[in-house]
C-alpha cells in the first residue's frame, strides 16, 4: 500500500520539502512538486532575463516628467499611459475612476507677530541642479491635506512630535497648550496623530516641521549637494486621522462612486480638529528661536542653532489655511491576466502612481518596476505560459491624500475580494540597499523562499542573506541570535502608511509589503525635489533595484499564480503570535511595575527632591493600580492555534513523505480554505471605536498611525488603561483565534481525507 | 562579669550604634560615645551658627576680582590673602612655594588655508554684563598647557573624542590620521588624552574645540543671556599626561622645592609629543563645514548647523604655538591647628586658589566655603573648644596646570604624611544642586552619617536623603533598587581632576572629595566668563550650597578631628571591591563574547554585506581569543577581607554591647592602624608602567584621565588584552588585599585584647 500511495500521489511529492531549509537552489518550491519546481524555477529565469533597467529609466522620467498629484491632468496622463501599457502586454485593463475628497490650498498663511515680524515663506524655490523643480505652475504648495480650514492667532508652544508622552512632559513643566498654537517636529508618528493630539490638548492650531535632527543637515548634505532635506524642503502629506480609517473621508465602507452616498463636509471624522500647516526648518527657525519659557530636555533638541524651548510664547503666530474641497477623479489602473485552472483565486499585486508633486521616489520608482513586473509576464504569455490562477496589477491613484484609489476599490469589490482575493502584494518607493519584508506572517516561509532565489545587484549574495545580515549587524542579544539562526528571516507586521491598509486590515486578504532601501538616504520626501534628477544621484541611479524589486515581486506573482497548492503555513504565524501574545502580558507587567514604581517615588517624594526647585515641576499624579489580567483564554487558544498548525504540518508532510500528489479537486479546495484563512482573523464589528478596522492581529496604531499595533485590542486597552475592555478583548481575540484555527483544522481533514480516498484506491 | 565589664566601659558605650541606621537625629555618631556624641553635635551646631553667607561673597568678589592663575601676581596676593585670613582666625599658617614649570603661550595661530583662507579668532571678547570680563592684560589667553610648542600644517580630521575606540572607527572607512591634524571635541575623556592618542596613531597636531552639542546653546541659553559657552567661549586646560603622573612634569615623585633635581624639559614625559591648541565654536564652525570625506556616525554629531565630516581635507590647516617654558613659584597655603591629645594624626582638608582665569566658580566657591570653615573653627577655638586631632587646612596654588601645588606639597612632605595623614578631605568648584560624594570607600558609612546631618537649603530634607532621590529618579534596575533600598548612598570611587590624586592614589591617604552641583548648568568652565557675574546669576546666587558646603566639609573635620576612635569601617569596602572584582570578571567574559562574536561576523561576512558598498569599510581584523582567566585568587583574597571586616565589626559590635568604652591607649593604637589601613592597598612599584600612581584600588584610567578605573592594573590589562599581565596582575592585587586584611585582623586583635584586659580587671 506505501508503494501504491506513493506512486499515485508524486506530483505532490516534494512540495513542501524545502520548509525550514535555509538555502535555495534545486530544491522543490512551496506548492510545486519537484518537476514543476524546475518548470516554474525556468519560468522565472526567463522572466528574469526580460526585465530591462532602460525600461524604468525610460519610464521613470516620463511620469516624473511633470507634477501627477491626485486630480492633476498629468495625473491623469500616466494613469492612460499606464493602461495602455499594461493593454499592450497583453492584459486586460481598464480604469476605474472614483471620486475622491481632496482639498487644496487658496489660502496658506503663517506669520509671526511677536516678539518680531516675520512671514513664513511657505515656498520651495527651483534650483538649476534640478529640472523639473522649477514647474511652480502645476506644483501643488506645501501643505497638509485634511486639515480644516482656520484662521487663528496665538502663543507658540514647541511640542517635541506631538505624541502623547509628549504631553506629559508638558504637564510635568505646568505648560498648558489650550488655546495655543502647538509647533511639532515631523517624525514619531503619522503626521496625522500631531494635530489630533495637539486639540485633544485644546490646541487651536498645529505647525509641523522638518527638523534638521531628522530630515536635514544632521542627516547629511543638504540637496542639491547632497541627498538631504535643505532649509526650504517642506513635507507635505495627509493629515487625515487614518487610525479610524483610510480613504475618501466621505466614504467610509462604502466606495466613492459617482453617485455614492457621501457624508457632509463638516461630518467628516477624519479631518483635523483644527488648522494645520507643514513648513520648511528655514521657516521654523525664527519662530523656534523667539520662544521662551524652560528649556526642553534633551530628547526634544533638533538640529537648529538655537537652545529649544518649550514655550508658551512670547513668540506668537497667525497661521490662516483655506482649502478648495473639491470632489476630483482619481484613476485606478486595472490589469487583469485570467487564471487558465484557477480564475477564480486572485494575486493582486498593486503601487500606487499619483505623487505629492514629481514623486520620481515616491511612489514612481515602486511604479516602474512593477509595470516591468507586467511587461515581464506579458512576454511570457505572449510565449505561450499561462497562469493557473488569476494575476491582477493595480496602479492606485491618490494614495498620498489617504490610500484613497486602493481603498475606494477595495470598498467597491469588497465582495468578490472577499471571496476570490489571494494575496496582495504592494510596493510604493523603492531604492538602494536591503530588501524589506513586511505582511501576514502565514507567508513568511513563503517570501523568504522567494527572496532566496533573488541575487542583490552590490553584493551578489541572495537579498534574504543581505537582509539578514544587515539584521544581524543591527539587533543585539536574543533578536541578534534570532536573526542569525532562525531559518527564515522574521517578517515585520504592517502598520499603516501605503496600499496594502484596505486589503489586509480592512477585509482580511493576506498581504506583503515589500521594496528595497537604506541605502537611498536623502531627504526629498513628499517635496518638489522627488525628481528624476534627484533620484539618478542618489536612489538607485543604475535601477539595478528598481530590477531586483521586479524580481522579487514577480516571482511572489509567478510563484502563488502557478502552484499546484497555495504556499500557506501556519507554524510561522502561531509562533508569531505567540510572541505578542507575550508581548501584551509584559506590557500589562511592565506597567503594573511602573504604576508601584511612580508610586513610590510619590511617596518617597524622589521626584519633587531630584527636580530643580527653582523651575516648575508638576508631579504626575498616581495611577490606579494595574489589576491581573486574565490572559489565559488568549494563552489557550494559541495552544489550540499552535496544534492546528503543526496537524496542519503534519498532514503535508504525510503526504510529502508518502511521494503523493493530491488530486486537482482537493487542491483547489485546499487552495479556497488556505486562501480566506486570514478572514478569519478579522471580526464584522472591527476593533473597538474603529469598525472599518477588521484585523485583530494588525492595525496601525491609533496613537502611532504608521506604526502597527499588534494585537491592537487588547494592546491599545492596556495602554489606555482600561483595564475591563483589555480582558474583555482578551476574550474576543481568543474566539477569533480558535475559530482562525477551526479554519486550519478544516484544511487538515481536507488533506486527510483526500490522502486516504488516495490510499483507498490503490 | 558581663556588669562589671559594661560598667568600665560606659563611654564607648554607643559609639557603634548608628551603624546602617538611615536615620539622623540624637543617635551616637561613629567613633563617638553616646555622651560625647551631644557635645559633638552641640559644637557642630554652634558651628552651622557661626557660617555666614555674606563672607562667601565678599571673599569671592576679591578672590575673583582679577585673573589668578599660578604665578600670577593676583594669585600671590589671593595666597597672601587667604594666609592672613587663616592666620586671623587662629591657625598657624605658612605659605609654602614650589617652582614648577607653566608655558604661557608666545603664539598661538591657527588658520585654515584651504579650502578657503580663515583665521581663527581665538579671542573671547569682554562683555558689558560682565565686570571682570575686560581684563585682557591679565588674562591668560585660551591654549592648552604642556602642549609642545610647534608648527604644522596639514589636512584636517574630525575624530569625535578622539578617545581609541573613535579611532576604531576611523578605520573601518579607511581614514588615517597619520600626518594629519586631527579636531577632537571637548568631552569624552581628559583632554590630555586627545593629543596622546592623536599622537599615537600618527596624527601631527590636535585641535580642542568645545561643540555646542555638549558644552554651549544645544544645553540652554548662552552667556550673557544665559549660563552656557557661547560662540567665543574657550576651555583652557592642562594638556599633560597626567595618568602618568600629576605635579610639575620636571619634578615626578619629588618635591619642586627650588633646588629639586629637575628633568630637562625635552625629556619630560607628561609634556604632549604634539602640539594642541583648544578653540570656540565659532573658530571651529568653518573648519568643520569645509571638511569633506563620508558623513560621520549619528553619536559623532555636534550641534553646529552643518553635516559633520571625517576629512581628511579638503580642509587644510596651518597650526602654530609657542610657549614660554617658565619655572613659576607655586603658593600653597598651609594652616594648622594642632591636636590636643593626638597631635600627629592630621585630618586635612583642602581647595585649591589658582584658576585659569577669575575662577569665581573654579575654584573660588570652594575655596570660599573651605575658608568659612577655618573661620568657624578659628571661632569654636577662641571659645575654648580644642580638637583632639591636628586639622590643617590647605588652599592649593596651581592646581589648574596638573595639581601642582597639592603634588608638590605631598611629594615634598610624603614621609610625615605617610605617617600622619589621617583623612583628605577636597572640595573645589561649588553651586546649588546635589552633594556628590566620592572617595574611599573605608570612610562610606562615616560620610553618610555626616551627610545626613546637613539640611539642603532649597528642600530642607537633609543633603543625603535629597541625593539619594535624585540618584533613584536618574538610575534603573538594580542601581535603582540600592539607591533606594541601601541604608548607606554608595559613594563613587574617585579617578582624576582635583587635588586628591596624590593624596589618595599616590600616598594612599584616605581621601574624600566633596560638593554641591547639578543646578547650576552653565558654560563657564576654564573660561574669562567663569566670574563673579556669572557665578551669582547661574550657580549659587545666594551661597546657600557655599554654607552647605562649609557644614559638610566642617562637620566631617570635626568630626574625624573629635571621635574617640577614628570612624573607619571595612564592610561597604569589602562589599564594594567585590562589585569591582565581579566587573572585571564580566569585562573578561564580555570581551570574550565580543571577540567570538566579532568572529561570527567576520565568517559569516555579514559586517561587509550590511555595509554600502558605494563607501569604503574595512572589516575590524579578528581579535585574539580572550582566554579564561584565573580570578581564583582575587575571590580568596576577598572572601579572607570579607572575614575580616566582618571580625573587625564583631570586636567593635562586642564592646559595644558591653557599654565598654577602650582605654585611651588602646583608642590611639587603634587609630594609629585606621589611619594607616588604605597605605596597605598601594605598592610601592605602583601600577604597570606608571609607578607613581600606587593604589591598586582606584587610578585614573591610562585612556580616560579623569574617569576612574577600579582594580586598574587588572582592568586594564585586560582592556589592553594584555592576558598574561591581567593574570599576574590577579595575584599582586590579590596578596594587597590580603594584606590590607590582616591590617585589618591586627587592629580587631588589638580591640579583642584590650576588651579582654579590661574585663580581666573587673
Amino acid at each position: 500500500m506505501k508503494t501504491g500511495f506513493a506512486a499515485v500521489l508524486t506530483s505532490f511529492f516534494l512540495t513542501f520539502l524545502t520548509l525550514g531549509q535555509p538555502q535555495a537552489g534545486d530544491r522543490p518550491l512551496m506548492g510545486f512538486d519537484k518537476l514543476r519546481s524546475v518548470e516554474e524555477r525556468t519560468i522565472e529565469a526567463r522572466f528574469d532575463s526580460l526585465l530591462r533597467r532602460d525600461d524604468l529609466r525610460s519610464w521613470m522620467k516620463r511620469l516624473a516628467a511633470r507634477p501627477h498629484n491626485v486630480g492633476s491632468p498629468y495625473g491623469k496622463q500616466n494613469a492612460e499611459f499606464i493602461a495602455s501599457q499594461f493593454r499592450l502586454w497583453g492584459f486586460d485593463t481598464k480604469i476605474e475612476d472614483f471620486h475622491v475628497l481632496f482639498p487644496t490650498p487658496k489660502t496658506r498663511l503663517l506669520e509671526m507677530t511677536v516678539p518680531e515680524k516675520f512671514t513664513a515663506k511657505l515656498q520651495e524655490p527651483g534650483i538649476p541642479e534640478d529640472s523639473t523643480s522649477n514647474q511652480q505652475n502645476e506644483q501643488l504648495p506645501s501643505y497638509n491635506a485634511y486639515s480644516i480650514d482656520g484662521d487663528v492667532t496665538g502663543e507658540l508652544v514647541y511640542v517635541n512630535y506631538g505624541v502623547p508622552k509628549d504631553y506629559e512632559e508638558l504637564e510635568a513643566h505646568g505648560i498648558d497648550v489650550k488655546g495655543k498654537i502647538v509647533i511639532a517636529r515631523y517624525g514619531g508618528s503619522w503626521r496625522g496623530i500631531k494635530p489630533k493630539v495637539a486639540a485633544e490638548h485644546g490646541g487651536i492650531g498645529c505647525i509641523i516641521y522638518s527638523d534638521p535632527r531628522d530630515d536635514g543637515y544632521f542627516e547629511g548634505d543638504v540637496y542639491p549637494k547632497g541627498a538631504y532635506r535643505n532649509e526650504n524642503g517642506t513635507q507635505r502629506g495627509s493629515v487625515a486621522d487614518m487610525p479610524q480609517y483610510s480613504g475618501d473621508p466621505l466614504t467610509p465602507f462604502i466606495g466613492a462612486t459617482k453617485d455614492a452616498k457621501r457624508l457632509p463636509i463638516k461630518e467628516a471624522p477624519t479631518l483635523t480638529k483644527i488648522p494645520v500647516l507643514p513648513i520648511s526648518y528655514g521657516d521654523a527657525l525664527p519662530l523656534l528661536k523667539a520662544l521662551g519659557g524652560p528649556v526642553v530636555p534633551d530628547d526634544w533638541r533638533g538640529a537648529l542653532p538655537i537652545t529649544y524651548h518649550f514655550g508658551p510664547g512670547p513668540t506668537q503666530v497667525h497661521l490662516k489655511v483655506e482649502f478648495s474641497w473639491d470632489i476630483v477623479p482619481a484613476y485606478d489602473v486595472i490589469a487583469t491576466l485570467k487564471g487558465s485552472d484557477r480564475p477564480d483565486e486572485w494575486i493582486i499585486r498593486g503601487n500606487h502612481h499619483d505623487a505629492w508633486v514629481n514623486g520620481a521616489s515616491d511612489p514612481i520608482s515602486g511604479q516602474v518596476a512593477m509595470m516591468e513586473e507586467v511587461r515581464g509576464i506579458g512576454e511570457l504569455v505572449k510565449s505561450g505560459w499561462n497562469p493557473k490562477r488569476t494575476i491582477v496589477y493595480c496602479a492606485w491613484d491618490g494614495e498620498e491624500p489617504g490610500l484613497l484609489g486602493s481603498t475606494e476599490w477595495v470598498e467597491t469589490h469588497a465582495d468578490a475580494l472577499k471571496q476570490k482575493a489571494v494575496v496582495y502584494i504592494n510596493s510604493d518607493s523603492n531604492g538602494r540597499g536591503f530588501l524589506f519584508l513586511g505582511g501576514s506572517h502565514t507567508l513568511e516561509k513563503f517570501v523568504n523562499e522567494a527572496a532566496r532565489d533573488v541575487l542583490d545587484p552590490q553584493t551578489k549574495v541572495n537579498v534574504l542573506e543581505r537582509a539578514r545580515a544587515s539584521r544581524i549587524v543591527n539587533s543585539q542579544g536574543d533578536d541578534r541570535k534570532e536573526a542569525r539562526d532562525r531559518s527564515d528571516l522574521r517578517i515585520g507586521a504592517l502598520g499603516s502608511g501605503s496600499d496594502y491598509t484596505p486589503f489586509l486590515q480592512h477585509l482580511g486578504i493576506s498581504s506583503l509589503n515589500i521594496g528595497f532601501g537604506g541605502e537611498n538616504g536623502g531627504g526629498s520626501y513628499h517635496s518638489i525635489y522627488d525628481s528624476y534628477d534627484h533620484y539618478i544621484r542618489f536612489d538607485d541611479p543604475t535601477f539595478e533595484y528598481g530590477i531586483a524589486l521586479a524580481q522579487t515581486g514577480g516571482r511572489m506573482v509567478l510563484r502563488l499564480a502557478n502552484a499546484d497548492v497555495l504556499p500557506f503555513e501556519f507554524t510561522s504565524f502561531s509562533e508569531t503570535v505567540g510572541k505578542y501574545a507575550k508581548e501584551v502580558a509584559k506590557l500589562a507587567d511592565d506597567m503594573r511595575d511602573q504604576t508601584e514604581e511612580l508610586g513610590k517615588e510619590l511617596r518617597e517624594k524622589s521626584l519633587k527632591l531630584s527636580s530643580d526647585p527653582k523651575e516648575t515641576y508638576i508631579e504626575p499624579k498616581q495611577k490606579d493600580q494595574v489589576p491581573y489580567i486574565n490572559f489565559a483564554p488568549l494563552q489557550n487558544s494559541l495552544a489550540i492555534l499552535q496544534q492546528s498548525a503543526k496537524n496542519f504540518d503534519q498532514a503535508m508532510k504525510d503526504v510529502r513523505d508518502e511521494s503523493a500528489t493530491l488530486p486537482a479537486s482537493a487542491q483547489k479546495s485546499l487552495d479556497e480554505m488556505l486562501m480566506t484563512s486570514e478572514r478569519f482573523l478579522t471580526r464584522e464589528e472591527g476593533l473597538p471605536r474603529r469598525p472599518w478596522f477588521t484585523h485583530q492581529i494588525y492595525a496601525p496604531g491609533y496613537y502611532t498611525g504608521y506604526g502597527v499595533k499588534t494585537l491592537p485590542a487588547i494592546r491599545e486597552a492596556l495602554e489606555q488603561r482600561n483595564w475591563k475592555e483589555a480582558e474583555e478583548q482578551v476574550e474576543i481575540v481568543a474566539k477569533v483565534i480558535e475559530k482562525f484555527a477551526g479554519a486550519i483544522d478544516k484544511a487538515t481533514r481536507l488533506v486527510n481525507e483526500a490522502k486516504e480516498k488516495i490510499a483507498g484506491k490503490n
